[in-house]
């Protein structure tokens, strides 16, 4: 993984910005597995493919240098979808950039307040919509994602199982995030540990990861059942198409909604989103983990760990070319 | 197929009935095609299997004998889901049976006013929900319930196209229905002619299908596209669960809903869906073709043809064993 990048540095002048554009220095950046598939070839029209040779996209939050947008004032701190690199020119009405509280450090911005963060809280609150006393199973559970997305479950008073590969990671999930169980798919039959810490099946399956934990979870789910797509982890990195449940009988007879969804369905949302996430934690109701590493040229050796199971909670890498946090 | 069943003439006493109870003298039977799921041998709890030896289940169309319910009194006429025999005892509070208007012959009842088409009903109207201009596109659409789902998304200004298994069924769909455009999948590449007819791409997708034409349409589905899980004909009948389409990752990029149901989910609504699908069948709005056999001996024959696309319509056998119809 880290041979298949290269590292340049390039001088550059100071642009002249047109309209709507803005230029970032970039100060930390996100790691998400979903930047997996934008390094496939091109070939589909639904997500961006980056091409051989350039920058990698990737979230980041930083400083506006220089403005031609209103919104975002030179000395904004703002989070975007930006590209290793330490400067980037962003068009903002083409690419994702919001505001970035002055009262959060970068790492709290782009973690329980970030990307992923705001991904499970639109999964849970707009896609799946659990109801108190619903059971709700979250795959990838002690994921930057999924860790939130669970702790809302338990904070709108459902009943929440956590899936995570290890047992630090499941201690981590029942004994600091609170949930009613986690379940360690390294320890065999995942079907039979599901159904052993579910007795009452599954209304809300926040699905991370997909394969056969979706499989497992399509067979356990409650009538009404929702299965809220997040991601699909189990099947990045691969060539083929990730096949779906092997059973739509199932979700059939079992009334069951299956939706897809990104952040960006919900832009609207995301001030208040962000507010009731920074009440969640300075309340106390929502842990969050997050990875720091450091140094522009570590950020391949850190995108690898999203893979193997060796970061724990939001992987970020501080770059900081020149400002301070 | 046919010798899979055995016809028996039983001598029965009139019964007495417990609470709840009617006594059933079935004159019309409804054949589904997914009363074949109904067939196989137990071993899930999601529909139900009936016993080797035992009468099949199947929707019916009758009249009340005797009864124990004062909601259905001697001699009102009657849907249900009752089973191939002349006579059946129904618990009415454990079986789907519902009142059929004394000025519809049991034909319509069952035919544009039944089971298949409130099933259709209910999937456009409570499930897909197509907004006027979208594009809705059906798979199995010259059947019972695909042809009527097709005609509500005309009747809702939707552009809609077909897909069905022969020229004479597509053109029936184009020139009859009034569907923009019908897709013939014995014709080759379906992917390719379901794009050639949909250039805008397709907002709803009611599925009755499944298999290839489910993948087709998940690659041609718009942003916050929704797929109607109506049936999976093309899976019945095989000892494997149908799978589901092979690219989760087009869900998720989409913001894509694919959601089952059964016309149960919706029972509420069904007196309404009634009062309107009457209301258009008297408009002309809404075509129907019934494909009616006689005599009890020809259930199987009859349930037969719903595989090997012999049939054109909703598909029904009338028995009428002593009253007239």
């Amino acid at each position: 993984m880290v041979a298949d990048f290269r590292y340049a540095e390039v001088p550059t002048e100071m642009p002249d910005l047109r309209d709507g554009q803005i230029l970032l220095e970039n100060a930390m950046f996100g790691l998400a597995p979903t930047m997996r598939n934008w390094m496939d070839p091109p070939g589909n029209s639904y997500y961006p493919s980056v091409p051989l040779g350039q920058p990698m996209l990737a979230p980041s939050a930083g400083r506006v240098l220089d403005s031609a947008n209103p919104r975002f004032p030179i000395g904004a701190r703002v989070s975007a979808i930006s590209s290793w690199q330490d400067y980037e020119v962003i068009d903002t009405r083409g690419r994702s950039v919001r505001p970035m509280s002055a009262d959060v450090s970068f790492s709290v911005g782009m973690g329980p307040l970030g990307m992923n963060a705001l991904t499970a809280y639109m999964g849970i609150m707009e896609v799946g919509r659990p109801r108190a006393g619903e059971t709700v199973l979250v795959s990838g559970a002690a994921g930057s994602t999924g860790s939130i997305a669970a702790q809302i479950g338990s904070i709108l008073g459902c009943r929440v199982v956590g899936v995570a590969g290890s047992t630090e990671k499941c201690a981590w999930l029942t004994s600091v995030c609170g949930l009613d169980a986690a379940v360690d798919y390294s320890r065999g039959d995942l079907a039979e540990q599901i159904a052993a810490v579910c007795p009452d099946g599954v209304d809300v399956f926040y699905d991370n990861v997909g394969g056969p934990i979706l499989q497992c979870a399509v067979e356990v789910m409650n009538r009404y059942g929702r299965i809220v797509l997040c991601g699909q982890i189990s099947g990045y990195g691969t060539s083929k198409p990730i096949p779906g449940p092997t059973n739509m009988m199932r979700l059939i007879y079992g009334g069951i909604t299956m939706r897809g969804f990104l952040l960006g369905d919900f832009e609207e949302k995301v001030p208040a989103a962000q507010r009731q996430l920074f009440d969640w934690l300075v309340q106390g109701r929502l842990v969050h983990r997050e990875d720091v590493r450091k140094g522009f040229e570590n950020l391949p050796t850190a995108f690898g760990a999203l893979f193997d199971g060796t970061n724990a909670g939001t992987l970020l890498v501080s770059t900081q070319p020149y400002s301070a946090p």
